[in-house]
Formats: C-alpha cells, structure tokens, sequence
C-alpha cells in the first residue's frame, strides 16, 4: 500500500523496484565487461538507497566528501573511495576513517604531499586524479613530469597506498549526441592505458577507474578500465534521457508536488515545489525552452510518462510555475498532487527533506 | 575572536554587523514612510539570525511554508505570515499555529475556499494574494469577478479574517535597469490603492502589503502601501549588488571553501563548494559571461572586496572552479580558505549546513 495520497509538502518518490533494476543492469554490464563497480553514493545520500545496493551484493563504493564517507561508514560501508580532490583540512577526518575501513582519497594537486606525509596516521589508498578534458580538477594526463614526481614521493611513503588512476569525464553531460559520448570514453581509455603501461612495472595491479553514469550506460568500450563509479543511473532523471543514457522506464523518482493555484487562463499551475526542492538545474528542450522538471500524473504505485507539451518553465525559492495544456489544467485542483520528474535527480535528493519509498 | 581559520569545510560566515546595519536601514525606511516592516525570514532560516530582529524591536516576521511558520513560532515568534498561497494539505498544521499564535496565509486561487471554510478551526488572518504582472501565483488585479466573489465568501466566514492585499513583485529582480524598478513599484502602488478603495467601505482597514527586496531597497514611493515584506536585505548578494539595490559594503555573507586543486597554468583553482552549497543560481556578467559566485579574500573579521577579474565559472555537486588572474593564483595553496560571495544569498543560506557569526 502506497501513501502518496496521503502527502503534505514536496516530497522525492522513489520506486524501489526501477532502482533495483537500474542496479542489475549496471552491475550485469560491469561483469560482463570484467569491471568492478564502485557506484557513487552522492546521487541518493540515503542509507535506505544505499542498502538497495547492499542487496545486490555491493561491498564497495563511492562518495565525494569525508563527511559523506563517515555518513556511509557509520552505516557498515567499510571500503569507501571519497572521489574529491582530498581537502587537507579534513585530515583528522580522514585518518579517522582510515583507522577503521579501507578509505581511498584522490590526490589531484602534488602541493598536498608534504601535508600528508607529515599527517597521515594510517595506511590510506591514493588515486591520481587525472585530467583528460574535462575542465575541473586532476593533473593533466600529458604533464609526465609531475606525474613522475608524484610517483616518486608515493614510494617513498608507507602510508600513502597507491591504488590508480581516476578520472570523471563530466564533459559526457554536455553533448548533443551519443557519439560525442563514445568518442570520450574511447580518448580516456586510451590515455590510461598508456599511463598504466609507464608505471605498471614499479606499481603492479594498478585500478583505472572511470565515473560518468553516461558513458557507463551506453558505452561498451571499456578496454584498459578496470573499475567502473557511475552513480546517477540509480535513479536517472530528465537530463540523462535527454542524452540518451536512460528510457523513461528506467527514471525511479519523481517530487510530489502540491498543486497552490490553478491559472487555466494562463495555462499555468503553481506548485509547492521550487528551488529549494529542485535547484535549479534546468535543461533546454528541444523547442530552446529553459526547463525545470517534467511533470507526470502520480498514481498510487507509480506515474505517468510526462504530460505531453508540459514543462516546469521556472522555480523561485518554493514556488514552481508549470505550463500545461488547458485540457489538462481544467482538470486539476489546487490540494492535488503534481509529479515533476527532476533534471538532475543528484540534486534533488540533496536538497528534499521528505522521501517516500514505494 | 574568530575562527574563520579552523573552519574544515564550505561554511557560511555572516557578519553580525552588517546585518544590523540592513535592518537598521530598512527599519529606518519604513518608519520614514510610515510602513509596517514585516520581514522574510526564508531569508536566513536561522534562529540566530531572526534574534538580530529581534533585538531591533522587529515583531511580525514572514515567512514561505507552514514548516517554516513552525520552526520559527518553536522560538517564540508570534505574529507570522505565511507568504505564499495556502497549501491546503496542510490544513493541520495551519490550525495548530493559528490555535497559538497570530498566523496570516495567503489565499490565491478561489478553489481552496470551500476547503477553508470547512476545515479551518480558529481565526486566521488573509491576505488576498493579487497578481500584477510577474508570472506567478495570485488573482489577475483586474479580475474583479474574482475578487467580488471572494470578498462575498470572507464576509460569511468568521475564521476567514481578511487583513489586505499582498503583491511579491518578483519581475524587479530580472530588469535591466533601476529606472524599470521605480516604474513596477509605481504600477503596483496605484493598482493596489483602486483595489482598496473598492473593498474598504465593506472591509476597513485593509492592509496593502509588498514584498520584493529590490524595490522596497531602492524605492522612495510607498503610496498606497501600509506593509513591506523583503527579506533578502538582510544579507543581500551579488545579484542585488548587479541591480544596484545595495553596495558591497552591505553584502553580509560570504562562503568559507577550502581550495583542493591549484592549477596555476590554466588560471582556476578548484575548491569544496559546488551546487550543493550554492544551488545552481547564475548571472550573466558585464562580460557576458555565467557567472556563480564573486571571490574574496577572507579575513580574520570579514573579507575583500571581489578579488578583480575572478569568478565562480562553474559548479557541479560539490566542486567549484573558480577562475582568477594567474598573480593571485601564484600566491593561493590547497588547503587555504577562499572567500565567495553568493548570487543569491536566500538560495545559498537554504543549503548550508555549517555557518559562523563573526
């Protein structure tokens, strides 16, 4: 028995079933591929979706900050990769964590060596966070003279653990088409076989490690990876099934939104639902319209695919303002629910309070 | 004494003064126009931050959710609007509020009144919440059907206390110019005075109440206007610096990240501090460019003003990548605190777990 009926304020709907789901089908393609996968627990941040994966028979993930690792941790995950340029003020943090589990930390600027070999308490894994293309953090691939260095000191340090190299091509996001996607995932692996192959005789069973949940879901091309940290397909969302990454059976949650005001003039409902529920991600759909979120019919055990010519077209603080058919709009009143599938489902489940699993 | 210096992560700094100082000018204003200051607290969410009112003598507060009215009537606050359009689902808690303490909700959509008259179980102030041109909630100002209807419905209800009008001018916080703020500040004053002219023989003493920050900052014009509600004065941000509604010196609110990544080559560093501390809310820059969030130099009492030629270029789940001139890089260490002022401080303030008064 379901109880979205039941709802006061905006909440995340999650559907268990297409979560798990979700899960077989990205640890079936890691097998296949002769992959560990290491799925980040940042999109869902909860202990419930966390267990979905416990399940499945996961034993290792990832996270992107300390505090999210204690979060997991207290919660018996015990083998924690937190894949975020390591924050050296967090050290206290860290060594606490790796007193107790196998924790990994990303080092992506060889200025924090000093500070760790004089800190670290406890035997921790290191990934070089590598740069391919994307323009946020690593050192860049091609830059063999701090790469060398890096390895140099590593070496050097009983406390520092080299693992591997990882690497998030968050450029897999903004595409206009899947080839863009397989051309990145092809230029990655490329670039980690050969630094695998340059450090492998000093430091045998290095990990490449890759991350975005686009490449992961459609790509079959992981030649030189060896492990696998998608962590958005848990639940999917309106972003990747715009880049072809997930079908719309495959998006597990929608925000329960109550319906404040029926504008059938203006083909607009105002929902109790805005920035601080979704942030404010938005895509632009293929009429160059700026949206928010899809809206859907809920249903007891589920929704609807998105309510066709619909869109949530803005959000202020707790207002959402969504443009719809009149044929639909006549049909609704204000203290009914409205689903909106969110752009960015990671974003969502940070920000909402409230979540139902059904 | 502050501690700016031992803070491990994103944290938001407000300074005390400061926002003394904004309440202090805006109470001034009101006084000077003869207006009720009736302040947003979705703001801040803060109790801390809703006692700095408190000690300025302010008693009637606003607020954007029943949650919220809850959360501060918990401390005390006993004369609260909640400002945005009635969220009849949450019929119970709007009852127990009004049981205890002065509570006005706004009513924006006709439809929620049979509910209202058959649920509500204690007096309950109402504004009627009135549209005037942003595309958002309310009833059309010149849909006077409505309104007679309504009016007709409040006069039969002895729960139903009609207290005034309320108009969110939120269309100010997306001109192009100051000019364009006085001209929607003069539009909703004379829509508002026709409005209570036509009701007051029947309901005297109607209350016209305003809200949006921009105009209540810059705006000498209250005519017709009893009551304003703005909220994002008391820290403000770089969007209100941009429209000209307040200077730097007034910005009272700054982000604390620590830089993780130093990449001196490519002019950015990357610091702890991404959409999930800042939301994903962007301004377009005199250069053209999107822009997330201004750097500062923190000090031990407060900050810099932006450092020149910088900004937050973008953001994903927890990473910022901030773009400077290569002589400020030169001299910027992972593991240091760098200072941002937010664009939208209400946005920004929602999201941060951790903050410090100094």
């Amino acid at each position: 028995m379901s109880s979205i009926d039941s709802l006061l304020r905006p909440t995340l709907i999650i559907q268990k079933e297409r979560c798990l789901r979700n899960i077989l089908f990205m640890e079936h393609k890691a097998k296949q591929q002769n992959l560990m996968l290491r799925p980040h627990f940042k999109t869902h941040q909860s202990i419930e979706t966390g267990r979905f994966f416990r399940e499945n028979n996961i034993t290792k993930i990832t996270v992107s900050s300390a505090t999210m690792a204690q979060f997991f941790a207290r919660d018996g995950w015990d083998d924690i990769t937190i894949a975020f340029p390591v924050n050296i003020r967090e050290i206290d943090a860290i060594n606490e964590l790796s007193s107790k589990i196998n924790l990994n930390v990303f080092i992506s600027d060889l200025k924090v060596l000093p500070f760790l070999k004089s800190h670290l308490k406890f035997k921790t894994g290191v990934f070089i966070k590598i740069n391919t293309g994307y323009p946020r953090a690593g050192i860049e691939y091609s830059n063999l003279t701090d790469l060398d260095t890096l390895f140099l000191e590593l070496s050097k340090n009983k406390f520092l653990n080299f693992k591997g190299f990882a690497v998030h091509d968050g450029h897999t996001y903004q595409v206009k088409n899947i080839d863009e996607i397989h051309n990145i995932r092809e230029n990655t692996n490329s670039i980690l076989i050969k630094l695998k192959h340059r450090y492998e005789a000093a430091f045998p069973g290095i990990v490449n490690s890759v991350g975005d949940t686009p490449s992961c879901s459609i790509s079959d091309n992981f030649s030189g990876i060896d492990e696998i940290r998608p962590g958005n397909f848990v639940y999917y969302d309106i972003m990747q099934y715009f880049l072809g990454s997930c079908t719309l059976e495959q998006i597990a949650v929608a925000v329960a939104c109550p319906v404040v005001d029926v504008q059938a003039a203006k083909n607009r409902v105002i929902i109790y639902g805005g920035a601080v529920h979704f942030s404010k991600e938005s895509i632009v759909d293929k009429n160059g319209r700026q949206i928010f979120g899809k809206p859907v019919h809920l249903f007891n055990n589920g929704w609807s695919n998105p309510i066709s010519d619909s869109a949530v077209v803005s959000l202020s603080q707790e207002h959402g303002v969504v443009e719809m058919p009149s044929e639909i709009i006549s049909k609704i009143n204000p203290g009914e629910l409205l689903g909106i599938l969110p752009i960015h489902s990671c974003l969502v489940a940070n920000l909402m309070k409230e979540s139902l699993i059904i």
